[in-house]
């Protein structure tokens, strides 16, 4: 199974793939894509909407692994960053793949065993399950990565003990 | 100058086409995307993206107008109705349209002439301006012609009286 992970975002927006062989993870590739603040937001959706569909078009994943979006302050924000994680949405569907929504609170879960793990133990779990030499830069790519080993976990591999809530098709 | 209204929105999507000759507006077309709540996200972003896709390709307006969102309350449904937004931005984009934003205070200014109207009255403005013999249904509908009314009106005909603040480009 190949999986897109996804942290959404309309400035940054971070991805990685994984083949998930057996219990084990293999590194595909990872970066994120990035857009210009002074660019208008009409293109800048385009620019992830495409680029988005370029990575799905050379790596072909299965499924893709997108963190849900929790905002409790500032809703402007919150608009801009739906409309990202709208696009990024739409352009997995385009694509084909099928689409699994985790919280930030099942992702903690899974990678590092409870809930309220810090950013930075995540990050470390990340580069340690995926055998990296060092944490990935941006935390957007490290948070994409997190969020497809969240599917990987929950999805099969680990059998059980870290069962997950999958919310299929958002 | 041929003007796509937008009000959009997850479950229903509201749209209109005018013309604008002049000073004055000639009615298109208006209706609104409507999408099921059984089912997924996704699917549903798809819907949206592809009919307003087809509505751009069989009118071919000129310029998009939609309406700026604003939430103060729950940060789930603006991360929602910003992800229907943001396919919608991208349908025109993608259209090759010119993209203009205005807030809903800039509306009812265009519209009634202050900006503490309230919905009815623009709904009635819709109605009179456009000389249609009902106010259409549903409200997103009405809304949307609203939206395009207020790019016709700050973007030339009526002259320097209405002026409005156009963001164009997001």
């Amino acid at each position: 199974m190949r999986i897109l992970g996804i942290d959404p975002g309309y400035a940054i927006l971070g991805w990685g793939v994984l083949d998930m062989e057996g219990n084990r993870f293999k590194v595909v590739a990872y970066d994120s894509i990035l857009t210009d603040k002074d660019t208008p937001m009409p293109a800048r959706l385009q620019e992830l909407y495409e680029g988005l569909s370029e990575i799905i078009e050379k790596y072909k994943p299965d499924t893709a692994s997108i963190e849900e979006l929790y905002f409790n302050n500032n809703a402007k924000t919150a608009i801009m960053v739906g409309e990202a994680r709208g696009v990024a949405v739409l352009a997995c569907a385009n694509g084909g793949l099928e689409i699994s929504e985790y919280t930030p609170l099942q992702i903690k879960q899974a990678l590092v065993g409870y809930g309220r793990a810090d950013k930075k133990q995540v990050q470390q779990m990340v580069k340690t399950i995926l055998n990296l030499e060092k944490v990935p830069k941006p935390d957007d790519t490290a948070d994409a990565l997190a969020a497809a080993i969240c599917h990987g976990h929950s999805s099969g591999g680990s059998g059980g003990k870290r069962e997950l809530r999958i919310r299929k098709g958002i």
